[in-house]
């Protein structure tokens, strides 16, 4: 049966994955839309958490175009509903020409007047093999 | 000026320094008991995510008295407030035998009626060096 949890958790992963669609596309775009001003970001190629829009959008306008995605697997999400919060986790396998790229993924979404809306984004290697 | 929300980012941070310091002393009790029922949990040697304080305790439980930090550093903690819930990031710089590891930090908490409750943990490695 529908419940107002479960519909917010079917749709806080659609956002994600039509975002991810686009991304996979080399367009940033629907990401940026959907973060929040206020939004913070880990990856594992800055040395340093992002904070705020401006910085967020300074990044991935420098992407822009570049990333290629031949197909990707969003795996196992879930999503934790506390209040007006939505905790999207998954795993995301991502194919293109070097090969397969495994992450782990922390999305926390925020229910805002105007939608859900991204407050903090994590994105790192699932199980990455370090360099000795 | 003392706000709630000021008061709130503050309480959470300290939660989280004292977990980490029984943490650096080999002892996952306090993280273990901060942790809620349906905590989600990710890090870098885990093939999947952890879902649930049972998962929790058997991995924490492997490591108690492995651990050992000898000091370590909470860089540039964060805390967004959204309702109940608190979302903590911050940059971890561990120093022990092997010389200093580099982390990025998510704790998602949500204040509970028995106080704040980690709902989500995602520990990941700051611009690790992959092996080729």
């Amino acid at each position: 049966m529908a419940t107002p949890e479960r519909d917010d958790a079917a749709i806080v992963i659609s956002l994600e994955r039509v975002a991810l669609e686009r991304w996979a596309d080399g367009d940033p775009g629907a990401f940026l839309d959907l973060s929040a001003a206020e939004v913070s970001y880990f990856d594992p190629f800055a040395a340093r958490r992002l904070d705020g829009l401006a910085a967020l959008r300074s990044l991935y306008e420098q992407l822009r175009g570049r990333i290629h995605i031949d197909r990707f697997e969003m795996i196992a999400p879930r999503v934790q509903i506390a209040g007006d919060v939505a905790v999207l986790t998954y795993r995301f396998d991502s194919y293109g020409g070097d090969g397969v790229v495994r992450w782990n993924t922390t999305e926390v979404y925020r229910k805002d007047p105007d939608g859900w809306k991204i407050i903090h984004t994590h994105w790192a290697f699932n199980q990455p093999q370090t360099a000795a």
